[in-house]
């Protein structure tokens, strides 16, 4: 019996209440398979700055290294927003990404079909859906590239930003995107701004070299405005879109917001290893926090991936998924997707409804 | 009687035939009004690489130098593609903006009510329109900061570039984004990514310490990947934004997109001065150029914005905009455009509806 280690950071606003209704399905699947889930808490975010005075404490680092696959709920608040960045609950996300050497981001941005009215896109546009899946690159470039404040002459003082990317950087993240594409409808699009940066450049020099190692890819290089518009025209024409951190932060939001269930998406950060991190790509929505509002769905999608990559249980995965396109057709919503016709629930409610597909 | 100087460029693909309507409505102009445009064209783009091996000949940017405003078509297509990258048409952009020290790029992203049904976006989020100002810094951050190759212990060949931002170039833009709020509806967002860029964090200091000049003038500050989210969300939100020049090139063609209708926006990049670019915001088309199809529409706007911007003349710009609007109301439609119960007509016959309009 296959024993796994996970490391659980419930965060801050909503974290908790979406993480306590993922845990519900972890221990579900333990009563229905043979799998045994080690669980432990630990700080990150708000509440880390609030224990320890840091967003990622080291002892939430070392603990999330002898995990198997690290669950996290959301971070951040009004409180904290005016502490100095680097104190900052962000800036424990940032480290936890560097620190466990989590080099790519996969975002899914899928519409389920019984949510289709929920797109901002026109009814024509996603009439066929849309099932893209980005792959952002997550520990370089301009996010950890060197930064400072210098002077310019006749212009005053002056802040700089360094955008880098390797040879080694681009291989490992591009494999990636070639590698989920043969997963899916072998359809890489690289996106990058090559007509103007010098790090571009380089990230297609080493795309289009990998290509050789994926003849049935079929791969198309886009100009980061051109995605830009591209995903909101027509994104049925994407599958996998692979790209730096930047880019891949600006694009996978938009990826997810013409879905128009931003409370349903989950997203994986892996690397080298099989060691990675789940988590909702929503906020921490202190707004509605312990009112039993939050949609739990993109927590639970996320231990759906969780159970695909840092596990390797595939088939645990697909019942999770199914379980949740069940739900929605029966036609149970939480809030931020309820609409005329349909039962509106709470965090709790939608939980163990799913839980109960499994 | 004033006298204006005018620089053409023409340009690749339908540049030609789209500027060819454009100076059809300023000699209307010269008709109705008391004011002469002299015209004087210069190559830019393929064309220049063709008849000089470069895109941007010296010629030619004395010659706008030396102009009361410039006017350009479009540059660019495929013969000119697999050309080193410092020679390529859009070299020549770079250039001409870098040459003319046009700091401000001003998007107006504008759905005409007559096109509602072109937005990809749901009729119930465009059904008050969508009017936003995106003002892009244009000679600054990465696009001119340091870049080059070097290596990475372990990691084998790097490529870098760098954003970087000083006070005085923040402030410059900063002011246009202001200025241009205080004549729309008094709401700037400034759109940056300052929980991780130290650029944007010098960014956000310069543009709230100006906020102190425009006590009228809400100010916003949003996150980038939250901007090309709430584009598409609730575009109605946006009056003026102002951002960088990456973020901007973005943003402001995910706002174009928006619309629906790229070949009917123009654009103006101005700077200290009043000379000033004016150019649509679509690109050369090739595979339409020569077949009186292509729309001139943004183009024609595009001189309503150098009579308002360079010349002054807003009852001129006006003017422009109303024929426009005008044409558009009887029905009649370009090839991107047409729709059921609309009448299709090439760009000739556009152009000419529109001056008979003035
Ligand atoms: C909070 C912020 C630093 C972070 C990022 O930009 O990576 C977030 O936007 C994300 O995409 O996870
Ligand atoms: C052609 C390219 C260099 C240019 C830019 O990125 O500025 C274009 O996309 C634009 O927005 O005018």
């Amino acid at each position: 019996q296959k024993t796994f280690k996970i490391t659980v950071l419930p965060g801050d606003g909503i974290g908790p209440e979406v993480i306590r209704q993922a845990i519900a399905t972890i221990k579900e699947v333990e009563k229905k398979y043979e799998y045994k889930f080690e669980l432990s808490e630990a700080l990150i975010g708000g509440c880390a700055i609030d224990a320890h005075g840091v967003p990622l404490p080291d002892s939430t680092l070392e603990q999330c290294k002898n995990s198997d696959a690290v669950l996290l709920g959301a971070v951040g608040g009004a409180k904290w927003d005016t502490l100095p960045g680097h104190i900052r609950p962000e800036a424990g996300l940032l480290a936890i990404r560097a620190g466990l050497g989590l080099f790519a981001n996969l975002r899914p941005a899928i519409i389920y079909s019984s949510l289709k009215n929920a797109s901002p896109l026109r009814a024509d546009i996603v009439k066929d859906g849309i099932d893209i899946m980005v792959v952002r690159e997550l520990t370089g470039g301009i996010y950890f590239g060197k930064r400072g404040r210098t002077a310019v002459e006749g212009m005053g003082e002056a802040a700089y930003d360094t955008e880098m990317y390797s040879v080694g950087e681009v291989e490992r993240i591009a494999r990636v995107g070639f590698e989920s594409a043969m997963k899916r409808n072998k359809i890489l699009t690289s996106v990058d701004k090559a007509n103007v940066l010098e790090s571009s450049r380089l990230w297609r020099e080493v795309v289009i070299k990998m290509s050789k190692d994926y003849p049935e890819v079929t791969l198309n290089h886009m100009y980061v405005d051109n995605a830009a518009m591209q995903l909101v025209r027509n994104p049925m024409q994407f599958d996998v879109i692979v790209t730096s951190n930047m880019f891949g932060d600006i694009l996978s939001d938009e990826a997810s917001m013409i879905t128009g269930s931003i409370g349903m998406l989950p997203s994986a950060s892996i690397g080298a290893g099989t060691l990675g991190l789940y988590e909702p790509i929503h906020g921490s929505a202190p707004d509605i926090a312990g009112q039993d509002k939050a949609n739990p769905i993109a927590t639970i999608l996320s231990v759906a991936m969780m159970m695909r990559y840092s596990c390797g249980l595939e088939n645990v995965a697909k019942d999770i998924e199914v379980a949740v396109e069940r739900v929605l057709e029966k036609g149970y919503r939480t809030g931020d997707i309820v609409s005329e016709g349909t039962e509106l629930v709470g965090t709790m409610k939608m939980g163990s409804l799913i839980t109960s597909e499994i």
